[in-house]
């Protein structure tokens, strides 16, 4: 019985974590499968699993045509580890999961095909090397496949839906606006196709209609926008109407038209998802309470020893005072138990980071009050609290800048940067003196933290640089290259000073983790491409350094580039030789949003290679500048406008109303600067001695963790979870599991009742 | 008695007037003011004022440097002729609307001290230059003043006014990304500043700090991309992760945080506006009202009699038909008199586009009713009614279009280019014989019309340059481009064949008159930036025709040009030596978006005057790129995310219930193909020699004017006072003039009440 109930919580705990964390994966009940489902979770084995993700990604660096050269025995070793890995990692999945549901899962059969595929694509490379034989790795493509599919990434798997479903609509504006490019180029080439006109580079222009379609596409990104009109301007200045016209038409209504699709299907698809996600959420707890359940009077509840253990289960680092505001919040009326409203909300005040303040007096207080309380040590503190401290440090960056400009050659510049160095500690040192330091260094002291790591960096490094120069006379590069670039990272400080600024910043940083998603997008769409890319063109553009003597060094050693805009423009390092050069050629043709040099690569690729080569860019071209570019700023205009309606009308939840009602509430605004310390300090006094008592002790502030720590999805989701009423949960698992991605998740409320 | 009641009448058609067309002049209730006021709104002296300033502006043209150029004699007189009328126009609105208002509005104020500015500028350059000293004509940049602050441009007022709401945001997002590239510039020096790199052109790479801020400033619009990172890629690869840590902070990040600041204030400050335009409008049918109401038991009403003087006089051109619909929709239950709730609705009934659709019989049919009823020709008519018909045609369109791609020369193709104009003339006549040609030629009937004029455009066109090939044996070039443009044109009708295409272009149809407020936006932008231009490179590169023997040809006549960028990329004609020359490099620094030639424009300019020139395009690049580009660009989001949520739930009014109730209504879908005319054929029968009845008759058909006639406004408008409830008669007028622009309107409900 009692080994029944341990079981129950067990399983109850990873019902909630899972909804803690959003994770939907459906796994057995029984208590072997959800031993091995904790085990499956640990942060070791999904690390692990990453970095042998990154690890069979990376291969592509030390693989032929290799950054780094390795034997092919060493990289196919690596490469059947990670499978191994994989494979490994599938087994486990499939222990915990059920077996129809494994089965029926794309993301495992993906998984086990790009495995096999890999292993036969490996052996058969193999052997044929042993013969001699050149074949072409076809199977590296397959590599993101273990990126996307594993049951971690569902952030990037999320996008990817949301790109298959912007995909139709995306696709008749395409198609509208091929229309309208092949129209432009039909009467391009006929009012500019018999004027035997010349480019600048004495080329014929607007003779051939597929290359008038190139051209004007590449234009539709206004990358080559004067030369491309110059030779009809030229000939008669009438003929500007026709370019103004195509521009207005395809470049700012069709992209913003794109733009307007995407962001609009990104906008209906988000909504859609975490309605999904909070239905699985309330369904997860549900069943939670259900395992946990006791009968008290006409209904079901959690009584409070048992509720204890499961968040002792569930959240272990959860401190006791942490543990009793959360009972607090839950058990409103304090009756000793939890009733199902209460607990469903559990999972979502465990995501809510509350961070324990403890007031404590400044350690040099207690070691020595005598010092630390004499009127000077107070004169000094009083001093670093006062405003004009932050202002005065604020002028010393702004002069340090402009030291920073400076030339660095003359002595006492590079005196100063001492000085600089200097200063900048001692104000660290003051302010651990003034503050208590384990405040000063709290969790999310986002800036504190950030000044003292890049000072000691850059203090760090310049002393190792000025060894090495005293020993061997000469400056290690690297070094100083880390050290300016300290030093210049330092100056951003100043902008935290000034309050409009920093409502801005905390936006941006705010957003970086979901940025992240796209940073996986980007990888596996980078890595298929690097992929074709050096298989096709491979070799054909060679870079020497600046004074080498090697032939045809300056037609990036192919003779078929002589004089081509590519090798004049000195593009030769931009080739597909390695995949660190392909990403880097793939990033410039991304950034060049309007992909202003397409034309060269293009040209300078396609004169090595063929013509149909161009597609390749422009297929580059749809997939990331239209479609991914687009979902980014749709992702960075949605995360904004949340904001900026949230910055209105914030929802106050329970756990922040309930801290106030206790009266151990601090205001967000004031820890967002010193005040919070200041107000620490003055309280001091009166607390001294009186700390490490239970809650509500005095000695005990809490807080909820600063706004830029919750991530987007966590404010659409509440703002989200406010429309459902509390009393609807949401269809059932198989129900909502079963919806297409595209369906709104029916709301109607199950008729099962707790009571 | 009489004469008070028909000024009363006058008085009250005035307001409904404003109403109707959203029109804001507080002008005297004398009945002369209101006289004065009628014809200060009549179309003639709208469109005069609109004449003048536009020919105001294109003195540009005529005044050195000149396009065309003219006596100074010449363009003075139409300048002080200009002048004399925009303070006629003044005078006109000084003695319509009270004296307290007209001088407290700063447009008159604005357009007094313009032509006072203009008057002067002129007597002093003309003085001056009968001395023979050479001044500037600076009052040229005051000419947009007239565009921007007639009463007549509120579009491009209100889109100023939104400009100057979002300023404030924006510098702070402007001075963030500023800080930013400073800062990154500052790394940019300090990491390859003293590298002794070069650029591909063998200039100094990255020596200068303010040329390393404007060479990343161009980055960040990514236009000079892989060039300004070439060097430093070239000697070390990591130094490429500088460079892609910049472009994904400030082009990727901070660009679209200037489109979410920008299109989130743009939004706001549209609801506002609509919002306090919806107040106004009621506010007017208020006064309107109170004018001629008469009791009518416990309440005041409008009397049958009266409102449809009042209508005839709103608008003159409503038939007796829609008149009475309308009568039916106002007075609902038939009792002679419309109450205050309904009258107030009348602008906005108006405003509604209804079509009277008269079924009538065929001409044909009734002039010789045998050959027309005859089963050849009835045959004939079901064919052309025929779905394959319209495919038929789609399939000849598209051979067309391979034909138009092929080679001019060969003869069998220019004949077949006849074959197909015939075709495209027998479709045409078909179709009239089929349907109903006053149906056919409809108002709204846009492809019908575009078809007809084009072919028959195309058909004038090839014979005029046929017989003028036969008489002198040249082709004339000018009629030629016409003829292929037509010929191209003609090709969008496949377009509308397709439904999902159909929508995406009624959107973008729908859009184009708002578009012109944008284009009148720009035009103001773009002559004061010509001008100043004028003033500041006039002259200092010249363009020479390709086989010039000019001195210094090559170099745009400018040896400080010798081998640069500029002259090399035959940029040449890209200058500022006259309006319209200027008017295209304007386009070409706006339309690459990025603008990416802004290094070569820059350098090329600012190497024949000073680096300081660099200025001007940095300030035109803020101007116009980030602030009204990103403005158009949340227009058209704006007005597709409206047209995509009106899609689903658009609000049937009034109207459109009135005239399904009495059986009169006509399905939009229907009409969009040739459905309705099928539908009115086929009813045809059943109904002849019944038309030209009274309403409810069955040969009268009304329909809504098709959605693409109506304006983002309207939508918007209409959105919004669905919210408003229609007791609510808003703020008073001064209160919602005096408003601030930015404040939300009062939304109180006033106590006044006309019962």
């Amino acid at each position: 019985m009692a080994e029944a109930a341990s079981q129950d919580l067990l399983l109850a705990a990873a019902f909630v974590s899972d909804a803690q964390y959003n994770r939907n994966i459906p796994f057995k009940t029984s208590p072997e499968a959800v031993r091995l489902y904790y085990l499956y979770n640990h942060w070791i084995m999904r690390t692990a699993t990453y970095f042998f993700i990154f690890l069979n990604l990376s291969l592509a660096l030390f693989e032929e045509p290799a950054v780094y050269p390795l034997p092919f025995l060493v990289t196919s070793v690596v490469e059947v580890l990670c499978l191994l890995v994989f494979f490994g990692r599938l087994t486990h999945f499939a222990r915990v999961t059920p077996r129809s549901v494994f089965w029926k899962d794309t993301k495992n059969i993906c998984i086990m095909v790009a495995i096999l595929l890999s292993l036969t694509d490996l052996a058969i490379y193999g052997v044929l090397r042993i013969y001699n034989v050149r074949s072409i790795r076809w199977s590296r493509i397959v590599r993101p496949i273990f990126l996307v599919n594993f049951a971690e990434s569902r952030q990037i798997r999320r996008a990817f839906r949301s790109i298959r479903n912007t995909l139709p609509e995306i696709t008749y504006v395409f198609l509208l606006f091929m229309f309208s490019l092949l129209m432009f180029s039909l009467m391009a080439l006929k009012l500019f196709g018999e004027r035997n006109l010349q480019t600048a580079e004495g080329l014929p222009y607007f003779r051939n209609y597929l290359e008038i379609v190139f051209d004007l596409y590449v234009l539709v990104t206004t990358a080559n926008s004067p030369d491309v009109m110059m030779p009809a301007f030229d000939f008669s200045s009438w003929y500007a109407l026709f370019f103004i016209a195509f521009v207005i038409v395809n470049t700012y209504i069709f992209m913003s038209l794109f733009l307007a699709v995407v962001y609009n299907n990104y906008k209906k698809h988000l909504k859609n998802e975490i309605r999904k996600l909070a239905y699985m959420k309330r369904r997860k707890m549900i069943e939670a309470f259900n395992l946990l359940k006791e009968e008290e009077g006409a209904q079901f509840v959690v009584r409070e020893a048992r509720w204890k253990q499961l968040v002792k289960l569930v959240a272990p680092d959860t401190s006791n005072s942490h543990l009793e505001l959360l009972l607090r919040i839950s058990d409103d009326e304090q009756k000793g138990f939890i009733d199902k409203k209460s607990f469903v909300q559990l999972a979502d005040l465990l995501n809510i980071q509350v961070i324990t303040l403890k007031i404590r007096s400044h350690p040099l207080g207690q070691w020595m009050p005598r010092v630390y309380q004499s009127a000077a040590s107070r004169f000094l503190r009083s001093m670093v609290r006062h405003r004009g401290f932050v202002w005065t440090y604020d002028v010393i960056i702004l002069i340090n800048a402009i030291f920073i400009a400076l030339d660095e050659e003359t002595p006492y510049i590079s005196y100063a940067e001492w000085v600089f160095l200097a200063l900048y500690i001692i104000e660290i040192l003051l302010k651990v003196y003034t503050y208590e330091p384990r405040a000063f260094f709290g969790k999310n002291q986002f800036w504190n933290w950030f000044d003292t790591l890049i000072i000691f960096a850059a203090l760090t490094a310049t002393i190792l640089n000025t060894t090495l120069k005293s020993t061997t006379k000469y400056n290690s590069q690297q070094i100083l290259d880390i050290v300016f670039i300290l030093r210049v990272l330092r100056l951003i400080r100043i902008v935290d000073s000034i309050q409009r600024f920093r409502v801005i910043m905390n936006t941006l940083i705010n957003i970086v983790p979901t940025m992240l998603t796209f940073g996986g997008l980007t990888l596996v769409v980078y890595c298929v491409f690097a992929i074709i890319g050096m298989e096709l063109f491979h070799g054909k553009i060679q870079f020497f350094p600046a004074n080498s003597n090697a032939p045809h060094a300056l037609e990036c050693g192919n003779p078929a580039l002589k004089d081509s805009l590519f090798a004049r423009g000195k593009y030769c390092k931009n080739n597909f030789n390695n995949f660190a050069s392909s990403f880097i050629v793939l990033m410039e043709l991304t950034v060049v949003n309007q992909w202003h040099d397409i034309l060269f690569f293009a040209n300078g690729f396609a004169n090595v290679t063929v013509q149909p080569a161009k597609l390749y860019f422009i297929a580059f071209h749809i997939v990331m500048v239209i479609i991914i570019v687009n979902i980014f700023v749709s992702f960075i205009l949605e995360a904004f406008f949340v904001e900026y309606s949230l910055e209105k009308s914030e929802v106050e939840t329970a756990i922040e109303q309930k801290i106030q009602e206790l009266g151990m509430g601090v205001q967000e605004d004031e820890l967002q600067n010193e005040h919070l310390l200041d107000n620490m300090e003055s309280t001091e006094h009166d607390l001294e001695g009186d700390s490490g008592a239970k809650p509500p002790s005095k000695g005990l502030v809490f807080k909820i963790a600063s706004k830029r720590y919750r991530t987007v999805d966590a404010l659409l989701q509440r703002m989200f979870e406010a429309e459902i009423p509390l009393e609807d949960e949401g269809p059932s698992f198989e129900e909502i599991l079963s919806l297409a991605p595209t369906a709104p998740v029916p709301s109607h409320s199950t008729s099962e009742s707790a009571a």
